[in-house]
């Protein structure tokens, strides 16, 4: 796993889901992870998720990378569909990397 | 839940547990969490753990108050004690938030 991601975008996607349509949202959930990795100036992701609630942190080259993966049609469509479904709430941040660091046991 | 963290500091904590010492983390992670919370600047935290593996998003006012935490005595000695004893690795970015989205079922 990289550690340096100074410069990169992290978006920041934390949520709570409702439990509804679980096995459409997992089928959805995979395909937008293998559809965001497929995109230019994707760097990756880090996904943790327990007892409803998640954060997802997408990691972009730069801003106009970031822009383009939310506007890509196939996204927004997935987005606009599961939104009233899958969610009770979420929250989601766009932010510049300035400083990474990265620990690990030797 | 405040939904616009717009020029808010982000802490991003990615971490592998190793397992061992499961009681001493517990105790020194809610002491942190509890500690962080009266730190000036501070605004809030979003986590999420499982399997060993977690995301903590720290939030603060500015750069000043992410870096006044860092710093924190008994913080920075809880970080060094802790370090090689609960986690196998971890990744750490600290971003400033350009944009920020929340969404709640109506």
């Amino acid at each position: 796993m990289a550690a340096d991601r100074t410069g990169q975008i992290v978006v920041a996607f934390i949520s709570e889901r409702t439990g509804e349509d679980a096995e459409g949202y997992a089928i959805a959930a995979q395909a937008m992870d293998a559809l965001a990795a497929r995109q230019p100036g994707y760097r990756g992701i880090d996904s943790v998720s327990s007892g409803g609630v998640g954060i997802t942190l997408s990691y972009w080259a730069d801003e106009a990378a970031a822009v383009a993966w939310r506007n890509h049609p196939e996204h927004a469509e997935t987005r606009e569909a599961g939104r009233g479904r899958w969610y009770k709430w979420y929250r989601l941040h766009v932010a510049e990397i300035g400083r990474s660091y990265g620990w690990d046991r030797g």
